[in-house]
């Protein structure tokens, strides 16, 4: 039991708070607010070069594009522990009707996904395929936030 | 360019601060720190079955090993720019030999991804698989954190 002992271990030192500490949401939050980011640094990636703000590279964008795609597989249900909403806690934005409407939100999670693959497929095929191909990612995007996430301030 | 724009508004919305402003390191870092985050949210999952302090469930163990299979195809250049270790700026405990030693910092990445793979093909065979599959990935994590990670405090 050496190996599990070390690997438990090593998931425990990770988070400067423990993810299962009772009431304390902090590592969390912390979790899916950095899926977010990993998401937006990486949207933005994209977006710089389809806007000309950065020159293409379809190394890059194929770089950005399956990251986008390996977001999408990363399972939700642990980050979205019941009591985390913006109603509940602090530090969140996210929505009860996140939990009232978890269907809808796993739809438009499901549509982020399919969003990427979009990306994936097209990003490394010049810069004229990537700006159309973005589409689908911002409009699961927008359908989400719309839905379930409280405005900012 | 419509579908275009807003994907790039929906990325630039994703962040309470813009991923790229100057020398505004507060995105970057809760994208990779959410990124060890998510790692250790399904490690503890694993790792509370594997010791008994939860059932074995076959699909969860599943699930979260394919999570953290997902976490190692995420692209980690655009999360670690020069200029963002622990000796020049605050809220992270990266060490410059991050930087300095960037080879041996992608090993212990790439040791992380090829363990995940184990663990993955075990998850799902029962609880005798899933422990010692796990001892990959923990040597990846503790390889790392002893070169390149700060002590806490």
């Amino acid at each position: 039991m050496t190996y599990l002992k070390l690997a438990i271990t090593v998931a425990a030192l990770g988070s400067s708070t423990p993810a299962f500490a009772q009431d304390d949401f902090s590592g969390t939050l912390k979790a899916r607010q950095g899926q977010f980011q990993i998401m937006a640094l990486n949207l933005g990636i994209l977006g710089n070069m389809a806007r000309g703000r950065m020159d293409y590279d379809a190394d890059a964008a194929q770089a950005a594009a399956d990251t986008l795609v390996a977001v999408s597989q990363i399972q939700q249900a642990p980050m979205w522990p019941e009591g985390t909403d913006n109603a509940a806690i602090e530090g969140t934005r996210a929505q009860p009707t996140i939990w009232a409407e978890n269907a809808d939100f796993l739809e438009k999670w499901a549509g982020f996904g399919e969003g990427a693959l979009v990306i994936q497929a097209a990003a490394g095929n010049g810069l004229e395929a990537l700006g159309p191909a973005m589409g689908p990612v911002g409009g699961s995007c927008k359908a989400c936030h719309d839905n379930h996430r409280a405005p900012a301030n």
